[in-house]
């Protein structure tokens, strides 16, 4: 399957060669997950090269049919040793040290290194079919992890517990791992789209914000929903409401060639018609993929295009300082019939405890 | 507490600014955890500044007296006000990407931007008393885990079903999440150091590797037992006592002012006299802290002298290709009084199942 990725991105090098040394495009590109590792992309299949150290001389047993494997100590003496000179190297500026840029430039003299960004932003941002399945799987056991979490939630738990009781149920689902450290924000710490979980107590009359995700087989989730607590009082159905409708209107919006700021600006109208404006602080969405955020970015001012096979959030939101704050969010896959959203579930208001 | 460390860059900067965007170095420096933000250290208290975007406007209400922050969505135009013309600017290039370090450099044309490289390394290298009490809990929650594991396995588990069980253990002691994804290899898996847990099933005469760590308050802590399942065999035992023996001996070798490379030459020695030299295919061990794998590193021709409070593993191993291996690894702290354990427990054979 990675073979396929390999060519695309030789394609599109047109005779340069590139140079990886990140996790996430070397796991894109060879499957290989270790932490210490070199790909070369050549301009052709025999010159690909990976090279990591003695200690995965076995997990590298997977991939040799596939790629060629060097196991070494010294990197830069087989560097210079397979890529020959007068050779254009691409680098990924975005994801190579100013450090390991230099180095690179010493260790080989007579190459041209060019740093360029985003090298593998066209391919990534384009989903296979290996990688929808497991981003539907990933979605699915985060789905499931938290509306079971949902049910449970009671006056008298604290944040940290129910963090804790999510990472539980993600767990007994068959997660490998969260994608992120989850988010509860209870009361008025609901105003803080990014709060740390605490000791704070859950009480009748609080909105709890729940954002989560799991990683499954390398790839990434993302969901979030706000729960209200023994009772609804009229200023948070209020901003629920305008959260709900905005999330549904950007939705019902995106289909095959929609730029990302025609998003954003759809359910950024909603909420600024609310009144509440000011109290959305973020982008609709990013992209989920083997990174929990990734392209596509889906901000004011993108222009990118939306495309089949592209798989992003939709998540707006209102938080009013020192009250209190509603999110909404769903990972989403862009299909001819339009958004598909993969973390299941209501977006209606659902009060517990 | 963070104030002293910023107070001892300042020292080592000598009227230099120093500027980070990575997570490691900002939490360090301010205890701030978010993933969207810019840290300034200036030539005094009043010029240091961190910058972030509005997601996290509640959550650095707990550092505000401390340092001063500013939310904003254009960090360039902040950093240009706040950051005076004629100023000398280190980045540490280890850190930021080839493509901030030039985006860097246009953004403040009028500053000099000098990238050095481990900027905070002789400060995070020794650790104060706020970060051993955070390792040592950490390391607490790990030996337990691992112990509690220990006991239950047997024949007929799944090296993945083990690496869940960790996680499972390990979230009922309280970590906040794992270090590192749990290394479960068994049988002539074990021959490799990094093997991912897969569905092998364990069988009576195996070695099982298990190599596991937690995350707790922001510190890590990493640990490694090979265990025996159901009976051992002659050369199985024989791996196990060099690797124990050279455990031992280079963790009483160890004492202040010891260079790493003697530390990894000692344990080095042990199972090259026992003929297993070319199957220790790894370093003898490396610094904990912030993040799983830091300074100092101990390995052969690193001259690093190693000092008080200074936080580092043992994990002398050996691999026998197609066969099995062992490994056993401890996080310990260097006190006056010599290297002190904090991943408690037996470095005997033990056999379970």
């Amino acid at each position: 399957m990675t073979k396929a990725r390999r060519e695309a991105l030789r394609a599109q090098l047109a005779g340069d060669w590139a140079y990886f040394t990140d996790y996430e495009s070397i796991f894109y590109l060879s499957n290989f997950s270790g932490s210490n590792a070199v790909l070369v992309i050549g301009d052709k299949e025999e010159s690909d090269l990976l090279i990591t150290d003695a200690r995965y001389q076995e997990r590298v047993k997977s991939i040799e049919n596939e790629i060629k494997v060097i196991i070494a100590h010294d990197f830069k003496a087989i560097l210079k040793e397979q890529i020959p000179t007068s050779v254009q190297l691409r680098i990924d500026g975005k994801r190579v040290s100013a450090y390991q840029a230099s180095e690179l430039v010493s260790a080989l003299p007579d190459r041209e290194i060019i740093s360029s960004v985003d090298l593998l932003l066209n391919l990534r941002i384009k989903k296979d079919e290996a990688e929808i399945a497991q981003l539907k799987k990933a979605c699915e056991i985060t789905s499931q992890s938290l509306w079971y979490l949902i049910n449970d939630l009671r006056p008298g738990m604290t944040e940290k517990q129910i963090a804790k009781k999510f990472w539980q149920n993600a767990l007994d689902r068959g997660a490998d791992a969260l994608a992120f450290d989850t988010i509860v924000a209870s009361g008025e710490n609901s105003a803080s789209p990014h709060h740390e979980p605490m000791g704070r107590v859950l009480q009748k009359g609080d909105l709890v914000t729940i954002d989560c995700g799991v990683s499954f087989n390398g790839y990434q989730s993302d969901m979030t929903r706000t729960v209200f607590i023994g009772k609804t009082e009229a200023w948070q159905v209020e901003i629920y409401q305008s959260v709900m409708q905005a999330q549904a209107e950007a939705i019902a919006k995106v289909q095959i060639g929609i730029s990302a700021q025609d998003v954003d600006a759809t359910a950024r109208e909603v909420i600024t018609n609310a009144g509440f404006g000011d109290y959305f602080v973020h982008g609709t969405g990013h992209g989920v993929g083997i990174e929990v955020h990734e392209a596509p970015f889906i901000t004011s001012g993108n222009q990118t295009e939306l495309n089949e096979n592209f798989c992003f959030t939709v998540e707006p939101g209102i938080y009013l300082p020192g009250r209190g704050g509603v999110r909404i969010e769903d990972t989403c896959i862009l299909t001819k019939g339009g958004l598909e959203i993969l973390t299941k579930g209501s977006h209606e208001i659902i009060c517990v405890g």
